[in-house]
């Protein structure tokens, strides 16, 4: 994905929301990354504390924050996140020290930001950052997650279109007042799949680092793309139903799930994991139940014969942000832990 | 609980996976509680460390996790759960202390355990452990974790007579051999609506220490009855949709859903909170849309109105189990914290 930024000339700052681990955060270091997106006010503290110097909260501004706010815009570049008037104001009145800002913007995903239609809105919020002695404006910032509803890869690349036209008109009529004003995407399944990125300065991307069942089945990435498991012992087996009881219920993997096309609703889907990887999903086979600690591993009788009680099965989550979330700690092949938030 | 648990004279070994807090935890010994159940080895190991000696682990056992059953074996009256008889082979040769099993019967949900019918299985487990010198039976046990999908309370009682009748059978045949043999169930929404109990010994719910919005759509308990909120503070209003963003997403509620009797899919019910408690849900909203750290809250004109950005909200969860895991603390009224493990 760096070296997609490089090509496109886009600026790159993903999402660490992810991985939430600093010891991974290095990784990317060494890709030549030095800026960075995080969802919340404790994670840019974390990532502050591991040496990041340049940090998006790319969430609207929670102003009950204020005070954890003010102390990470004295010890590094922050950029904060605004979607109305009140927000911006109290920003205003309430900063102490320099920060910059990105007005979220709602190219069609209607979860969060201002619509580009709402001119005076916005106008207003650019006068107050424009007349406030600590706030800076950076731009405009987007985050089409509307194309994780998307049922092919030209949707997606269509919803991308939408919304980089959308930011290039924003970007051509308040460039002339703000010369070095900015716009930035965000989401994984337009990243990985767009060559075409307009007028977009910056690429915000985060799940891409593990990407997940979801994203295979966006055509986001390819199953060998998909970079990490939940490691869940066996407990169980029932010959009856083939069926496999796993240690990894919705407290491992969420209760995120998608459906197949053959109707199947999907929880994760299992791979063996061996000191070098894993092999390719198990056929068959996928996680069809989940429980607080109980997975329900779905399967045929070869797969069922080859799996016993005590063996350790890897499972692709549907979601890797919130399986990642959910998990205590990380291991790498070969048993080296990685640390984490 | 304690109180329906002592009336119907049945064990009351609650299960405290929900909360998995010490300090909750002591609010059941001052209601006379001394036995409990939990649903991993680590959760066993943090409430043994805080004085419980008498603890159920209601999974079936994972043979990768036997350096830390035989510690705890050692240190506390252990109870295993087993379903299948090369995990109870297993236990046999590879237990070091006397611990007490537990077989899991599947009397209807499927997820795990033994068919009733299964007598040979059975048998042969229980040949297995008659001549262990380390393993002891107590019986059966069984979890209705299909009343959760009941669509009325009478199909509820009706699913808990036919637990009850099996385990029952189960108990007649086998007592001969096993005098102290004892039956135990533990779903919240049969211990919170059933009136009879047949020869059931012990009850192990847990969900109805907090309850949740599944809990009251299944009818198992009142709107006044949920006892835990997922504090969310509100980061912007959106007038055209009438919806308010959360600062509460995935991440604090979990990915689970209830569908209303119109056919809208809730991730939970908003509150407003104060000192002493908290209000009613506010009338026709609802958490309608959640990604990892955004809630979004559909409101109407009255409600979106008297709340702003900065405000709590409090949200009642649709699973109180999966959201309590999620957070990284309790408040009391008052802000006091309670710990968690």
């Amino acid at each position: 994905m760096a070296e997609k930024a490089r090509k496109k000339h886009l600026e790159f700052r993903p999402h660490f929301k992810t991985h939430q681990s600093a010891e991974i955060g290095e990784w990317f270091r060494e890709a030549g990354v030095s800026k960075i997106t995080v969802s919340s006010v404790s994670m840019a503290i974390y990532f502050a504390d591991h040496g990041w110097e340049d940090i998006l909260i790319a969430f609207p501004v929670n102003i009950l924050e204020i005070d954890e706010i003010n102390k990470l815009a004295q010890e590094i570049k922050l950029f904060l996140t605004v979607e109305s008037i009140g927000a911006v104001q109290f920003l205003e009145e309430n900063m102490d020290s320099k920060a910059s800002v990105y007005i979220k913007t709602d190219t069609g995903y209607h979860r969060t930001g201002i619509l580009p239609t709402e001119i005076n809105q916005i106008d207003e919020i650019l006068n107050i950052v424009s007349s406030s002695a600590n706030l800076n404006l950076t731009g405009f910032l987007a985050h089409s997650g509307n194309t994780y509803e998307a049922n092919s890869k030209r949707e997606i690349i269509d919803i991308h279109e939408e919304s980089i036209r959308q930011l290039s008109e924003l970007k051509s009529r308040y460039i002339r007042y703000f010369p070095e004003l900015r716009v930035s995407i965000g989401d994984t399944p337009s990243c990985s799949l767009a060559e075409n990125f307009g007028d977009i300065d910056e690429i915000r991307p985060g799940n891409y680092v593990f990407y997940d069942v979801m994203q295979y089945f966006l055509g986001a990435c390819s199953m060998e793309d998909i970079a990490v498991a939940i490691a869940c012992p066996v407990v169980a087996k029932h010959t009856d139903r083939m069926e496999i009881v796993l240690y990894g219920g919705a407290v491992h993997l969420s209760k995120e799930s998608v459906i197949d096309n053959k109707g199947k609703e999907i929880f994760g889907l299992p791979v063996k994991i061996n000191d070098l990887g894993w092999s390719k999903p198990l056929s068959y086979s996928y996680v069809s139940r989940l429980s607080q600690e109980h997975g329900i591993l779905q399967t045929r009788p070869d797969v069922f014969d080859s799996i016993q009680i005590g063996d350790i099965i890897g499972v692709l989550p549907v979601h890797s942000c919130l399986a990642a979330n959910l998990a205590k700690q990380y291991f790498s092949f070969g048993g080296k832990e990685i640390s984490k938030m």
